[in-house]
């Protein structure tokens, strides 16, 4: 399945203001980046991520910090978005709630394969105001290959560039 | 300090054998990929790496999925490189010792400002000989940015690419 927005889906992360998409992983203003998106399917964010040939470890396995990298940035997205849920906001209305990664923990459980779209399915553990945890299980195809624990906590002011 | 074999140092991942040097983290043979490069120091395995400028989160601060991706690769090159210390091997000798990561935990403890290299320090806290767990700090600067912790397993046979 093509990323993008088919269908007219928009991401999380379209929603991130363009002073906060700059992200090598989720910034959409990022030419060099993953470009990693989510969205909701009901109570669980998902992201689908086609990794790159070059995206290898040994020839025909796909690269355990590109897993990383996807659960980090999938995490945040969706801790943003659940943020916005538990406020009752839509997303995209003032103001942000731009989450930053605390802890992360991957848990490699088979070699991934090369060639084949990952399945990022995740569930919120917990939402408070300044705290997300969001669990995630990584599929390629239909093999559970790796599970994430991401704890996210609310940009603090000192990320946000100084208005010009 | 600019990273390579300057001063004729070989660093770990200088020793993989062709077919495991591929990795977009730490292989020498990727020209994507990050090139991390680990070297004994004493008893701690350290490495150095410039991020670029697109490994950007938000502006002026490094993405915290590369910094996972340095730990990864940085750790998986240490245990390998205490594998053969515990045999009393040198580098580079039959048989080669690769390992994967079976887990990885990074714990964010600052922002990490752009502009400054990374240095990453390691000890060997536990060696067997199909499981090593390395224990790493970021720092950038003298500021203690990051803390990583790898679990690291002897490569599977099924990740080894077939006889040509």
């Amino acid at each position: 399945m093509k990323r993008g927005d088919m269908d007219g889906i928009r991401f999380f992360q379209d929603f991130y203001p363009d002073a906060l998409a700059q992200c090598y992983g989720c910034g959409r203003l990022n030419e060099h980046g993953l470009h990693v998106r989510s969205r909701w399917e009901g109570n669980e964010s998902v992201c689908i991520f086609e990794p790159r040939p070059y995206h290898t470890a040994v020839p025909g396995f796909v690269y355990g910090g590109l897993i990383a990298s996807l659960v980090d940035c999938h995490s945040t997205g969706t801790a943003s978005a659940a943020a916005f849920r538990a406020e009752g906001r839509e997303l995209g209305t003032d103001p942000p709630r731009r989450f930053v990664t605390a802890s992360l923990h991957v848990d490699y459980l088979k070699p991934t394969p090369m060639g084949v779209p990952l399945l990022l399915r995740s569930t919120v553990e917990e939402v408070r105001p300044r705290k997300v945890v969001v669990v995630t299980t990584v599929l390629a195809g239909t093999v559970e290959v790796a599970r994430g624990r991401v704890v996210a906590v609310l940009m603090p002011d000192s990320f946000l560039p100084a208005a010009p």
